[in-house]
């Protein structure tokens, strides 16, 4: 399979994306996936995918990739279809929309953390969005390797990594950046933000500089893939444990 | 022709273009186009292309789609090839590269230029690179169609249009945003400041807010497809002309 050369997802960046964890063929919490893709959709201006369609291009992404039985890693990809020269589309745009699978095992260990040089814009709604333009996220990736990458706004606030949200505990409270501090608005995340809630836990969306971090106890990362995974350093310092990240993380294991 | 749908400039924008302007099938400013090219290469840490089959791409282009004997815009694309689940690169990412051309009749009448609410990402190389994450251009233009968009960074400094850089007059110098605003690196930008050097004129790269250009005279914006076209509204309101504007268009005539 293959997609035309004048598509403005290859060509501009114009489009959107999901990333999903399949168990046993199960689409885990696809509805909250569908959703999310959905919104972007209307704040890029684009129709929305057809539900149906969607969810048969991700099964059968699963099942044709021969991991009907096993844990993978679904990639669903919604770009603003075909359009001429430029950066106006077409008065009617034609999305296009595919999905790929790949085997995800469980991941473990603890994950190591480097702040970036490369910042997200926050002044940009697709900050919020998982868009087709994510090499700013490739960089980061790229800065940090091996470790993963802690990406700041242009104001010098914690937002994210490149792959997920953070959460921190602070006194006893849960912290994790506002999503207007440019921060995907991650599935994973609302679902941490909700057990946490059950819990009793009191959670702040926070803006903060990335000295607040110096003082964090259980920061951890969320993303569909991965689900709750601790973060045992950032910039080289170790990061004190708190009970609550394998709580949450037991919480949510379930979806993840 | 198509790419695979592992393509990483499908899937994360990671890859460069260029625009350049065609006339009777010679490729204009060649050279500072592919210079750019491979300069952003060494900043996204891709292999940097191959002089003769770049510019083989694009006479071939050209040729095919018939526009041998007119002004056509050459469209040459260059993605970071196939490559596995996630942000990291393969090892040796083997770039994708293809070239596309369409008319390009010359321009005519000033342009209307409004203020963006979407803003450049001055805390990232890729806002200096002409990359496939090009979506906060598009979300821009949306915005502002059908007038061009004026495009601030995240501190309010205004950095360019969405298709092109900005240049105006004030008092009797000529100014021009700094790169570091979180502007393109344009092809035309580095022709009109050397045209303007060569006039005489003192040149100054500048970090100012949006009023800075509520007392411009001469507004201008420049690109390799239309060199510099007159901007006349700004937000609704009338732009002083300027006679520079003119004289500086007519110096970058003969690679426009």
């Amino acid at each position: 399979m293959s997609l035309p050369l004048d598509d403005r997802g290859l060509l501009l960046g114009d489009g959107l994306f999901e990333t999903l964890l399949a168990r046993e063929g199960e689409l885990i919490l696809w509805s909250a996936h569908l959703d999310r893709l959905t919104r972007g959709c209307r704040v890029l201006g684009l129709p929305p995918p057809d539900p149906r369609a969607a969810r048969r291009a991700c099964e059968a992404a699963v099942r044709d990739a021969g991991l009907g039985s096993q844990r993978a890693a679904v990639r669903l990809t919604l770009t603003a279809g075909s359009g001429g020269r430029g950066l106006d589309r077409p008065a009617a745009p034609s999305p296009s929309m595919f999905a790929t699978a790949a085997a995800m095992p469980a991941p473990s260990g603890a994950l190591r953390l480097v702040t970036a040089r490369v910042r997200r814009n926050e002044g940009s709604p697709a900050s919020r969005l998982k868009s087709l333009s994510y090499l700013d996220n490739v960089l980061a990736r790229r800065e940090a390797a091996p470790a993963e990458a802690l990406m700041l706004n242009t104001a010098g606030q914690i937002a994210c990594a490149a792959v997920g949200n953070l959460f921190w505990m602070r006194r006893d409270r849960l912290i994790t950046p506002a999503l207007d501090c440019g921060v995907l608005d991650g599935v994973m995340r609302a679902q941490v933000l909700e057990a946490a809630r059950v819990m009793g836990l009191i959670c702040e969306e926070a803006r903060l500089g990335r000295d607040a971090l110096d003082s964090a106890s259980g920061l951890f990362m969320t993303n569909s893939l991965v689900g709750v995974r601790t973060v045992s350093h950032l910039d080289g310092r170790a990061v004190q444990p708190h009970p609550v990240t394998a709580r949450l993380a037991e919480a949510v294991a379930a979806v993840s």
